[in-house]
């Protein structure tokens, strides 16, 4: 079974997830992590509980919000935990088409999503309206 | 004077500046607009007041959750307004540096923090860890 968990500073990971529920509907594959939102939890002892509770054979694509944050960092610790994948910059249409998507294989997966980036984070004044995609 | 608005279905606005805020602190440049959550409010009129609302000389940078999205589109219409740069695909990268840059020259500015995104938006069981910028 394939997860994904949103973690960010703050409330961003339930903001987006509330997003995404807007534009197509709930899913359950999807949780979302607030770090540093409640001062009586500790947040590296949430991360590895999250990290020990990956089940063999399951994958866990984490989506954390900046590069060289604390929680993407906390999150680094683990790269070699079977079943984890970790991917920064969380934006909507990442997760988008990561809850969407049929394909099997996450590692493709991710890297084809990557790949798409450059299209959807977009100077809007510069493109030609040819380019937009279908409306959401 | 340039000014950010954040502008999105639902939550995820106010959840990011919510993130910004504990890495950076508080920026009175920045505004999120979380569109569609109050059933009493009429999204088109909320933009076209927002877009009236730009003095002469003055800057707005939107900044949308997605690409072809009813946010990002109803944006669109208003892409000839002295003064309106829109970007689609929010993230806090982006967001953080769009707050804390200093260049005066907004369409280079956004030209430049675009050219970043991938080094941001990594999956980072992939990177080596030099890579890895300095921690928030």
């Amino acid at each position: 079974m394939r997860r994904i968990l949103l973690a960010t500073h703050g409330e961003f990971a339930a903001g987006i997830l509330n997003s995404a529920e807007i534009i197509i509907g709930k899913s359950e594959q999807v949780q979302a992590l607030c770090a540093f939102t409640d001062p009586t939890k500790d947040f590296q002892k949430q991360v590895q509980t999250i990290i020990e509770e990956i089940q063999p054979g399951d994958e866990l694509v984490v989506v954390t919000d900046i590069l060289g944050g604390s929680v993407n960092n906390e999150f680094m610790r683990y790269l070699d935990h079977e079943g984890l994948h970790l991917i920064s910059g969380l934006n909507l249409p990442l997760l988008i088409e990561l809850i969407l998507s049929t394909e099997p294989d996450t590692e493709k997966l991710i890297e084809e999503l990557l790949e798409q980036m450059p299209k959807q984070i977009q100077y809007c004044n510069r493109i030609e309206f040819e380019e937009i995609p279908e409306e959401f």
